[in-house]
């Protein structure tokens, strides 16, 4: 039994991540670094193909897959536009650079739809046509897979999830510069500022606002549940759209479990039409190994 | 040169309407008679069936497409549930009731997704991959085509546009029985109820109060562009979402023009990311032809 390999990679402004993963979505080797990030896009592929070597060392791959903050056009691997975290990495050719200095076919797609991937082929949408994979952490994202095609869009920009508008959001701004999207209420930061504005207290992490809720403290349950049926109703919205045969939640903020998923579960369920509030609601299953998987589905994607 | 043809049928509760459709989207023949909808399913059926029959006598035709009201699973021609204007329509296998009265191949899918075929195979969408087909009347509706395939959805629900969340909508009742959703807020009767809240006026026409707004009434003019806004922001959050090339208004509500699609484009703009923010947007081609149109597109699908 000959198993096939490809390496997935997974860059973000601190750090970069990589494994070795199977065709059949099995992930070994997981490295860290930190990503040089200050030092510009020159020492981050660097760093990558470093990482890509060694992994790629003593198991043939079949080439490497880059999921990557920003826009990027898959189609020729190459990062559009970038968060300040990574300086000069807009316009970058990834694809092309890491192939030169490593030798290896090399496929880049953003993180969301990476990770949207990974969930897809190898964790909690597998063997699904469909499905709307979300994120939330410090912010909101995700992608969106139907009748089996990772939808890309027309400027690339597809599946950023935490834009959706919601009711409730009016004037709070989101970090893309609009008000009324649900990231402004949902993701980690806006309900640990909502938690400080409600209570007062300088409270720093959700994660001791949600202690506090599973020890019964009403304001920290409020909030929650305000943050989780905003992100509900705006799931709702996208499952009346779309009609998906599944939604998945992952990410530090749906870890807290049922004060936070508890809300956007009940929201989705109610604010959706008949047929599309029986949609599937699972939880992610791959946790930080999805963007590696879904990268590694793009290198054996472009095997073909 | 022989042109092929289909008969393309738009079923709602109030009137059938039917026309022949070539190959290439030209629409003659139009032809509208009242459903008997209190007569029963098998009264409707009679009347579609004579109306191909009339339609197809003369001109050889491969098939009829049908779109009706209601959620259809499309593969098998059959009505799963629909309003209550047209009574035990629901369950009705309609595709093998009117083939067995015709003779001919029939297709059924849900008027919404027949329109956006339309829209996309000779209207607004033609020559593009994907849009989101948006008609604005006494309801939202519509239907979206992405890469070239109309989403149907897992439980045939797909392109219910009318049911995405928009901040500003809050306790506002839908027509579906949820609160917050954009046709509680920019449909027809939405608006118009809004200005009648306003003003206390018994306006009982839209069209009455964008004569009012085009002749400088504040008032009007901001029923419409708090309507239009709603409208904008919802489109933003799914161009977001699904990044696509085209959104089509169309409908009754959008033949207003500027006093409404004004702010539905101001708003879409603003609130979508960099990428979705250059969607084009452009008025629907077909008006009420584009049902039948998409209903023939389905017809010729078929007949592969």
């Amino acid at each position: 039994m000959t198993a096939r390999w490809a390496v997935g990679v997974d860059v973000g402004g601190t750090k970069i991540a990589g494994a070795l993963v199977g065709a059949d979505g099995v992930v070994r080797g997981r490295t860290v670094v930190p990503t040089p990030a200050r030092d510009g896009a020159r020492a981050v592929l660097a760093a990558m193909a470093e990482l890509v070597r060694a992994l790629a060392a003593g198991t043939p791959v079949v080439g490497v897959g880059v999921g990557t903050g920003g826009v990027v056009d898959a189609a020729t691997g190459t990062v559009l536009s970038a968060t300040d975290l990574l300086p000069g990495w807009a316009g970058t050719d990834v694809a092309g650079e890491l192939r030169a200095l490593t030798g290896l076919p090399v496929r880049v797609d953003n993180d969301g739809n990476a990770l949207a991937l990974g969930e897809h082929h190898f964790g909690a949408g597998r063997g699904l046509r469909d499905g709307v994979y979300v994120t939330v952490g410090t912010g909101i994202g995700g992608g969106i897979v139907l009748d089996g095609v990772l939808r890309r869009g027309a400027t690339h920009s597809a599946g950023e999830l935490g834009h959706l508008p919601v009711p409730g959001a009016e004037g709070r701004r989101c970090s893309c510069g609009a008000t009324g999207h649900v990231e402004a209420v949902a993701s980690g930061p806006a309900m640990t500022s909502r938690y400080r504005e409600v209570t007062g207290e300088q409270v720093t992490d959700l994660r001791a606002i949600a202690e506090r809720a599973l020890a019964g403290e009403q304001a920290a349950s409020a909030v929650l549940a305000e943050g989780g049926a905003a992100l509900g109703a705006a799931l709702a919205g996208l499952a009346n759209a779309l009609d998906p045969q599944v939604v998945v939640l992952g990410g530090g903020v749906a870890e807290i479990g049922e004060p936070f998923l508890g809300p956007v579960e009940r929201a989705l369920r109610s604010a959706a039409l008949p047929g599309p509030s029986r949609v599937a609601l699972r939880p992610a299953l791959l946790g930080t190994d999805a963007p590696l998987a879904g990268a590694a589905v793009l290198a054996f994607e472009g095997e073909r």
